[in-house]
């Protein structure tokens, strides 16, 4: 029998280089893995105008995990793959944790003057199957003076609820054991004020665990301004999107940013990703960089119960990045033999 | 006559003090002014239990602009004094244009590293009156695991297209005439269709102008890895809001952080008011740095047919924020006489 059965969803661009090195890693680490490719996203779309066809997304279902390398062409329209591929897994198999961990790694430079590597170590627990992302929402009187259009956020407490509880939890099992909940609770006053009474609530199951509250807004500027505070942040699922980008951004950018889209029951198969997109600009190259998709590969063993194997995968991508001279150009084949023998 | 009639709603904490320097600026480059004080914000509302009452509305429309201070104190409950009093004045006074210029002042030092003054130069005019800052929503369910919480972003082609409309024109004015448009049309897909096609439409209108567009996470990646890219950003209520709070960190925080919500046509007047709160650690000590209510103070001149006045406000702001030896503590009133005396 296999070790784990996963998934993978290379996509577009630079998504099939760089998850082909993810699995490379992966492989050399916990042999016996059970693959199974599917081809999906623009190329799909062309030829056959589907993008999760009912049979692939039940197949799927019945893997322990997603390997995903990136989603999106320029050719595609606005929507159709996101919200019919990446979002339709976060929302129907239930990926309601959506982990973004931002560190500085040895050898990457924060365009942060003065930060030094190690001093920014944070994860943020973004919400996955909710609020503004449902796709509640219309258009009436369409191209004309009378146009409208709505986006509705809906939020419940079981959804904030569990979302909240496993930040706390993942927050108790650090060193610092701070937790920031950020929102919106000034202007967003019933969506805000479902999120600050649920984290109030969860917060006496956790008295060893600090807590802080900040507006989306102050906690933008704080990711510039002092990154470091931060232990682990929960928030919803739109300003998630934004503050992981911003600290990414701080981190040196999204070449090291990882992520899953977790169903931490796993009554689910959980997703995971580079946060980077499928840079058409290089894709075929052989040049982009394979970083942050073997991160996400040791977010992924760490889910299916390797966290050693996960641990080991860090080491050695976080080692390989703290050994490449700056200017010189990396071929991403290169970067997954290095760590897949570092690993292994 | 008074040559303008000004309203003064200094607020909160600082807010009284900032507010001081800023008027006496004003008072030092254009004298005459009708000014009248009103004593909104914290200390009404525990007295009285009132924000905004109907009288003092009704007072504040007849007046040419508002200057205002800081609104908000932790002992008021969160959205009480915003929504009952900053959001009700841009949403009552049809104050649809939120402009928030942001600019690396000779002097100050941004958090990049290798950014140097005069490299970021941007203004993002922002949506004031729609989306989810409208209060569409509710709760049902309160406290019970049922509990469900929405909040609607509501969205016009009336509004959208006003505003789309002068950011296109403010962009036209400028030297490098480019103008992003952000939103998030690959997961809003109804309120971000109407942004792009009306975008797109009133881009007929301005040949002259180059346009691009971004994803809000990608809009504030790029805010900290390359800020110099910007020019003109127009984006909706809640993406300004959070868009504008980085902008202001990547130029060295919200001390230099200025802002109008403006109505163009002057049918009713436009408030005019720092970025950064009311700042209860330091407030009474006479140690706040004015710099943004002053340059709040020069956009105000400018809006009401003083360009003149308002260059050489900024232009004296500059000049004292350039000449100040880092380290060394600033008073709030020292600097409010220095520029008064450079400017008037
Ligand atoms: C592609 C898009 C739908 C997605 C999101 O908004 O969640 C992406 O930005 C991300 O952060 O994973
Ligand atoms: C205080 C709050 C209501 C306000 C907003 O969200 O617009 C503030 O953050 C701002 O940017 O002016």
């Amino acid at each position: 029998m296999a070790v784990a059965r996963i998934a993978v969803v290379a996509g577009d661009g630079i998504g099939t280089e760089v998850t082909a090195e993810a699995r490379k890693v992966i492989e050399a680490v916990l042999p016996g893995v059970a693959w199974q490719e599917y081809d999906l996203g623009a190329r799909l779309y062309h030829r056959t105008g589907e993008v999760l066809p009912a049979s692939v997304r039940d197949e799927l279902a019945g893997h322990d995990a997603i390997l995903l390398g990136a989603i999106g062409d320029p050719t595609v329209p606005p929507g159709v793959l996101e919200r019919g591929l990446l979002l339709r897994l976060r929302f129907d198999f239930d990926q309601y944790v959506n982990l973004r961990p931002s560190r500085l790694w040895p050898g990457t430079i924060s365009p942060l003057a003065g930060v030094k590597p190690g001093e920014i170590d944070m994860v943020v627990v973004r919400e996955g199957t909710e609020g503004l992302y449902v796709g509640a929402g219309g258009v009436l009187h369409r191209d004309t003076p009378a146009e409208i259009a709505t986006e509705e956020s809906l939020n419940t407490r079981h959804g904030v609820e569990r979302v909240v509880r496993d930040a706390f939890a993942r927050a108790q099992r650090r060193e610092r054991r701070h937790l920031t909940l950020v929102h919106k609770t000034n202007v967003l006053t019933h969506a805000g004020g479902l999120w600050a009474r649920t984290f109030q609530a969860v917060a006496a199951e956790f008295p060893g665990v600090t807590t802080e509250y900040q507006h989306i807004d102050a906690a933008s500027m704080f990711m510039v301004s002092n990154p470091q505070r931060y232990d682990v942040i929960v928030t919803d699922n739109l300003f998630g999107d934004i503050l992981t980008d911003v600290a990414a951004a701080v981190t040196g950018g999204i070449g090291m940013a990882a992520s899953g889209s977790v169903n931490p029951e796993r009554a689910f198969p959980s997703t995971f990703e580079p946060v980077h997109g499928s840079a058409p600009d290089i894709a075929g190259q052989g040049i982009a960089d394979p970083a942050a998709a073997i991160l996400s590969g040791a977010l992924l063993l760490e889910h299916i119960g390797h966290a050693d194997l996960a641990r080991r995968v860090s080491d050695a991508v976080a080692a390989e990045v703290a050994a490449r001279t700056p200017g010189t150009p990396l071929r991403t084949a290169e970067v997954g033999d290095r760590v897949a023998a570092a690993a292994a």
